[in-house]
C-alpha cells in the first residue's frame, strides 16, 4: 500500500482527489497539508514543516507558489513528489529540472491519462498511416474559451507533424474552391454551450475511417491522472524527471 | 399500386432505382425508357415516343437534355412527372416553372429525404432554441471535393439563418484569441479519404447538447428519395410544382 | 421583466439556478425561500408565510414535502407556479391535478428542454420514416446506474412505439443467428465510467442514416429547463396543468 | 517499383484494386490473370500457366479454388504471394501453412488495415487502462446481417479479453435492475438500413472517455489492405506465413 500525502487537500481539486482515491486499492491518502484544514478522513497539517507522518509519495495539487516548501520537504525525505499545480514560471521549471537530477520528480503538462495515451498512440500510428490516410482534428469546447484551437489540439497536432517525414501545414477551417492537399492537417475548433472538451483525431482513408476520440467529462479526469502518477512513482526510487510518457510505455 | 415509368433506366442510377423499388410495396416500375436498353425485368422503350404503356407517374433520372421530350409526353398523358436529373439551365428551370401551372411536376434541389427532413426540423427548432443554444455545423466529405463548405451545409446554414430574428454570420473555422460571439454560426469542413458525406448540426446549450446528424452511405439514398416522390405524386392530380417539402409536411 | 421567487434557493440546484438565471435577460430572481438562508444577491425568506415581495412566477426546486405550503401561497397570489421537485407521491400528484383546475401550474416529468424537444420531434418524424427506415436507440450512462435501459430511453421508445401504425417490440441487445425484423426497435444500454447521460436515436435507411442525439453535461440542464418554464409561465394567466410540451409547440 | 501480377483482375474486387493501385506510387500492376479478360491498362493472361511476365509479388483476390495453380506458379518463381480470397477449407489452410515453410506467403483473416490496426492498439492499451476504465463495444451493420455480434466485434472483444489478467464475460445488451460489474464487457449490435460496418470500442473512465472507432465505407478498404500487403511483401524474401500484424509492427 502506497502512503500518499496530499498538499492542497482542502481545495476543489483536493476534495475530488480524496473522493476518487477510493478507486485505487493500491494507495491510500494518509494525510494532507493545507493552510485551511477542513473536516476530513485523514489528519491535515497546516504547513510542510508541520508534517509528522512517514509517507511514500508527496502529491501536490495546489498552486505554483508552494513549490519551494515542497522541494525542501522532498530533499529531507528523498521520497518521490508528483507536481500537478499549474502556472509555473520559467524559473520554477528550471528549479524542477535541476532538482530532478537527485530527486524523483513527476510533472506533466497535461494530467489526463487519456490525452497522453492518445498522444502516444499518434506517435505510433501516424507514420504507418500517412500517405494513404488524411488526418484531421475536430475539437469542441464551451463558448467561454478564448483560444482556438485548444492547447491540447495543438499538442496533438504537433505530435502528428513531428511523426511525419514530410513538411505539413495546419489548416484552421475551409472556405472556398480548393481541393485538400496531401500535406494539410485540418484543425477545426467548435465552440458552444458548456461542452467540457472533446478531441477527435480522424484518419480518413480509401474505404475506411479510423478515429481516436477523447471526451472530458469533469475535473475528476485530472484526479485519476494524479493518482495514477502516485501509483507509478510509488515504485520509483531513482532520481529523474518523470512524465505521463513513463506511465504510458506502450 | 402506382405504375411507374422510369426514364434513364439503363444508367447507373436507373439500375439502383430498379433494385431499391422492391422496398416500395405501393409502387411498381412497369416500364423504362432508354436509348441503350439493357436486360431487365420490365420492357424498355428507346424514346418517349415509343412508349405504349399506360402509367401513373413518370420518373426521370437521366440528363437535363431529356426535359423537352419528357414534358411533351406529360402534356399528352397529364400524369405527374418526377424530375431528378441535375444540371438544369436557367431556361430549363423557367420552362419547368411555367409548365407546372397546368401539370403536376415534382422537382427538388436535393433528393435525399433525410437532408430535407433535417432542413424541415431546423425551421421548427431553431427559433425555439436560439438564445440559450449555440449553433455549429460540422460536415465531412472525401478529399476530392472542390467546394468548402458543401452545398448541403450552406443550404442548412441558410435555413438556420432565415429562422432567426437576429442577424447572424458564418464563421468557417477558428484560429486565434477570441471568444465565440452569440451571433456566430460556425461551419467546419472536414476533408479526407473517401467519406461519402456527413452533416452534423450541433445545438450546444448550458448543460446539454442536441445534435441532428445525417450520414450519406451511397447513391441509393437518391433512389429512395425519388421513389418516395413517386409514391407521393401518385396521389396528386392537381397541377403545381411539388418539392420534398410537400412530402415532409411536419 | 418576469419577477421570480425561488423556493429551495440555498440547495445545490438552487445555487445552479441562480447562476444560470443571468443567461435569461427576460426574467430576474427577486427573492428566495429557504429554511437555511445563504449569502446571496437577493433577499431570502425562511418560509412561504414570511414572503413579503410581489412576484410573477413561483419556482420550486426543493423537495416534494414543500408542496402544501407552496400551493397555499399560490392560492393567495393566483400567480403561476413551476414545480421541479421530484419524488411526488400519488396523493401529491392528485392534489396538483385538482388545484390546476383553478391555478396555473407547470410540472414535467423530465425538466431537460433537449429531451422533451427530441421527444416532440420523434412524434413528427417517426410516422414519416417508418417502413423505409429502421429505428434503434443507443444510450450511455455511468457504471453506477441500476436500471437498464434508462427511464429516458424507455420514454423515447414509447413515443416511437405510439407513433407507429404497427405493433413493434423492443429488443435489448442481440446475440445469435437471426436477421433484424422490421417490427423491432433495438435499445442498447452502454454502461461505463462517469458518463453523465447520452441518448442517440438512429433512423437507418437505404443509403442514409439520420440521428437525433442528446448529451447531458451537467445538472445545469435542469436549471435551463426550469427557467424556460418560468419564462413561459410568466405569460400565462389561465389555470391549467402545463408541461414542457406547451413550451415546445412545434 | 514493385511489379505486381493480379489474379482475378476482371472480377469486382479486381477492378477496385486496379483503380486504387494508382494511390500507391511504390508499386505497379504490370499484368493480370483472369479466365474472362476485360479491357484494361495492363495485359491479361487466361491462366497462371500462360503468364510470361517477370514479377515481384503475386496478388490473389479471386476464389479459394485458384489456390493450387497459384502455389505451383509461386514454387516456380519463389516470389512472395498475397492471398486475399476467402472461403478456404481446412485442407486449403493446412496446405498454405505447409508451403509457407519454404515460400513467403501473406494471408490475413481480415484485410482491413484499420481493423487490424485497432486490434494492435487494443493489445497495448487494454492492460494499461483496465481497472480504472470500463470497456464496451458498439457495432453497427445493415439489416440483412445474420450474425450478431459481428465477427469483427468478437475478434476485437477476444483481443481485449486475452489482454486482461482477470476473467471477463461478454454481455450482449442489458435489460433490468442490475449495476454493471467490473468484469463485464458490453457488446451491442445495432442493426439497420444499409450501414456498411462501424465498430466503436469505448474505454469509459472517471471523468473521461477514450474511444477507438472504425467505420467501413466501401469494399475499397480491402483493396488498400491488399496493396499495403504487396508493398510489404515486396521487401520480403524469407519464407514464412505473414499477416497484417507483420505490417502493423507498433
Amino acid at each position: 500500500m502506497i502512503k500518499v500525502i496530499l498538499n492542497g487537500c482542502s481545495g476543489k481539486m483536493g476534495k475530488v482527489i480524496t473522493e476518487v482515491s477510493s478507486q485505487f486499492p493500491s494507495l491510500e491518502i494518509i494525510g494532507g497539508i493545507d493552510k485551511y484544514p477542513i473536516e476530513c478522513s485523514y489528519p491535515i497539517f497546516k504547513t510542510c514543516d508541520d508534517l509528522t507522518l512517514e509517507y511514500d509519495v508527496l502529491l501536490d495539487f495546489s498552486r505554483s507558489e508552494a513549490l519551494n516548501d515542497l522541494l525542501i520537504l522532498t530533499e529531507k525525505t528523498k521520497k518521490p513528489i508528483v507536481l500537478c499545480s499549474t502556472g509555473y514560471t520559467e524559473e520554477n521549471l528550471k528549479l524542477i529540472d535541476e532538482k530532478s537530477k537527485y530527486l524523483p520528480i513527476f510533472r506533466s503538462a497535461n494530467m489526463s491519462l487519456g490525452i497522453n495515451l492518445i498522444n502516444s498512440l499518434l506517435k505510433k500510428i501516424t507514420p504507418l498511416l500517412y500517405g494513404n490516410y488524411d488526418i484531421e482534428i475536430v475539437e469542441k469546447h464551451h463558448n467561454q474559451k478564448v483560444d482556438s484551437p485548444s492547447g491540447t489540439a495543438l499538442f496533438l497536432a504537433d505530435t502528428i507533424k513531428n511523426s511525419l517525414p514530410v513538411e505539413t501545414n495546419f489548416v484552421h477551417g475551409r472556405d472556398g474552391q480548393k481541393k485538400r492537399e496531401k500535406t494539410e492537417i485540418g484543425i477545426h475548433a467548435v465552440r458552444g454551450g458548456s461542452i467540457v472538451g472533446d478531441h477527435e483525431i480522424i484518419f480518413a482513408g480509401t474505404g475506411e475511417v479510423i478515429e481516436l476520440t477523447h471526451k472530458a467529462i469533469s475535473r475528476e479526469v485530472f484526479a485519476v491522472g494524479a493518482l495514477k502518477a502516485c501509483d507509478y512513482m510509488g515504485t520509483i526510487s531513482e532520481p529523474g524527471l518523470y512524465t505521463m510518457d513513463n506511465i504510458i510505455d506502450l
